[in-house]
């Protein structure tokens, strides 16, 4: 079994070692990240420039571009054979309800998938980063049952996991995305030549976060794994729409 | 009426200014945009450094930010009252089908819907950037539409405008975003010092542009508006995940 | 005569706008400057990707790169005739003493200089751009100047007007450099997710400020011209490094 | 002795690991190097964000900025105490001639000097590093140098030496700067988009590489040390510019 593996905090942050340990014996794994942390890149393409592909001295590729870029440029320019399954992770803090949208660790596993490989995007719901072995272990799990039982869809799977140890997690639940409230406002600063900057606040509490949902189950100490896809249609809307706009 | 402008071609592309001039005698028109190109910079946040807004000498503002920053930023520290709509475009070139997850331009309207506010993006089905005053004048018929006859659930439209004529431009038509086929592979180069690098390739093909695909109604000379939402979950596959870790 | 006009603020900025205004009558001036704010670009050239040339809607062409880049892109690949002369600016500020290590509008004089063209930076010495027609003037009788009497050896010169009214402006004065304190200290800023980061200081104040320099010159109201040479050898401590490594 | 090292090739590359181990048992070694490579940053700073310093698994600290911010923040908000000695390498690639002024590697030394640092840039002059052991020796001998015999004056040395074993490099000769050819022209390449866009071309090949330069030191086989200065000031030049205006 060969396992593309990238993540979004770059290509030496823990979450990502702790995932190519965990699956080292199960799988022929191949690691290309990129090169800085780009948090809150989303499925953003480097279009203007190209791409530099380098290895690092423990053997993982590193790319001067996005977490998208990484699976894109591997997968369609440097690995001899299709991978068998791409594992973006472990992120450090969740990624649930419209976070997903931002992610650039479900965006790495999204452009697997866009590329027909079954994907996961798995995520540690932590600021402190403690138990990456936790999530680790999930992974592995994931990867193993796949092996065993492949799905003949495509899968794009969303995985949070609470920040506990492997013994004190509870079952995997089958969840659907949360909402959050609104983010927080921009905060202003002023830097030492006066000028007026505004950072991006942070993102809003819970807001959906009601049974079968991604925030209901990780709270209860939960592993949650969100199946997703990529039609933004809103299918509901349709009728409503054609009769706006007859 | 208050409308919020942005784009992801930068706050000096033609686009913007057909939108902005077709517009001005309808509403109150704020332009903030990014102050460089961010073609397929998707959802993308800028959280490591703190964003600056300037005026440009023709009045818009500009950030040194993503398409989502411009507007996340314009509405939630900049302006005083919430705008009623945000209209993101004209962009150079398609964003139909999977083109919808990459967009900086179709992130812009969707920052501007997750922050509550109706929302269209409006692209020129282009690449040599003819008849963007076809596209500002469907952007303004939309929205004295939605000033007419407001909606009471949040909206998202995708809209794309074929380059034609606006005599020669037919209806409107309600679509559900096609499928590409996978992008083309990157292509390899050499640096002037021997280094190999990588530039990701061309969009794919069309593979389901059929009938009520955004890409059928297009073809066919017509304006496509699909109307989008954010939740990834696929609801579809919810058993079957459920049934398989079960 | 042709002359190249570029700048560290950007393409958009008031001071090349001035610049190339004073000069229009006087040479066929082409614009090739920065597409954002390069402050604090000093001499760095951009290896690791390629560059693109635009125009804007004015005529004005920019480069996605740095000052230097720029210069060097359009005497290498752009321009079908050596320009007779580089002028960078008019910065927004002053470019004195050790500023000019730092400083982008002295780099795009002085990557034209190293091209073999005589190249002059101007900078106004103010925060508030009050008067950048002075400067203009300034660099408008330079240019004349040069083209009445050419010099026979390369020339690199760096000019810094005091913003004042024209008729308030006192005579040309011929300085060596002075020099600055040391920087102020870096200052700590909390992000909104609670981590450090610094910003680089405040310059430091004049610390050689004597007769013959740049910031004497301009305190009382004098346009600075210094002379500039490339070659960094300490001629002077060759024989103690000599005599102390034997 | 406390030492700071820095480079231009990031924290992570071998010159600097090298340099790390050459000095561990001379000094308290401290590195503040940039996140990723900033070949060719010259003396860059950066204004227009605040930088972010971070701790790598082997205790060497990153910046996600240039060369000059990484010198900058270490000694104005990092370090307890100044440091004796910052040392900048060993860079991949030779930094001779006007090299100098485009250097990152030469930029980090300067900045040290610039606080008051005793400071010194080292190069290995050759694109396939392969002796970067020898480079370290030299740096360590330089240093162990410098502590027995202080010099009362700043002092900014810049250090190339020939990629040969260690048994093999002859004497240190103290040089001056040699000249360069200009830089060849841009290349030109066309994106998969159809763009054109410009690669910086290969640095010049030696012009003045006279006996006495840098150039001709390294050429013989011995490793070249040329103490620099950062006053731009042609005065030389003072009194045919003071003519030519008068």
């Amino acid at each position: 079994m060969r396992i593309l593996l990238s993540n979004d905090d770059g290509y030496f942050a823990p979450g990502i070692e702790a995932l190519a340990q965990a699956l080292a014996d199960v799988a022929d794994i191949t690691v290309v990240a990129p090169e800085r942390d780009r948090s809150g890149a989303s499925n953003s393409l480097t279009l203007d420039r190209p791409l530099s592909l380098r290895r690092a001295a423990n053997g993982f590729y590193y790319v001067n571009g996005t977490p998208t870029d990484c699976v894109h440029l591997a997968v369609t320019g440097m690995l001899d054979e299709l991978p068998d399954m791409v594992v973006s992770g472990i992120n450090h803090g969740a990624n649930m309800g419209d976070d997903t949208v931002y992610s650039g660790t479900v965006a790495a596993a999204t452009e697997g998938y866009l590329l027909g490989i079954p994907s996961i995007a798995v995520s540690l719901v932590s600021r402190s980063d403690k138990h990456f072995e936790t999530a680790a272990q999930v992974a592995r799990r994931l990867v193993l049952h796949y092996a065993e039982r492949p799905l003949k869809q495509p899968v794009l799977l969303n995985v949070n996991v609470p920040d506990l140890p492997v013994e004190q997690v509870g079952d995997l639940r089958i969840t659907r995305l949360g909402k959050r409230h609104k983010a927080e406002p921009v905060v202003r600063a002023k830097t030492p030549r006066g000028e007026t900057v505004y950072w991006v606040g942070a993102a809003g509490t819970a807001q959906d976060a009601g049974e079968g949902t991604d925030f209901h189950a990780v709270a209860a100490g939960h592993v949650s794994v969100t199946p997703l896809q990529l039609d933004l249609t809103h299918n509901g809307q349709l009728p409503l729409i054609r009769d706006w706009l007859a």
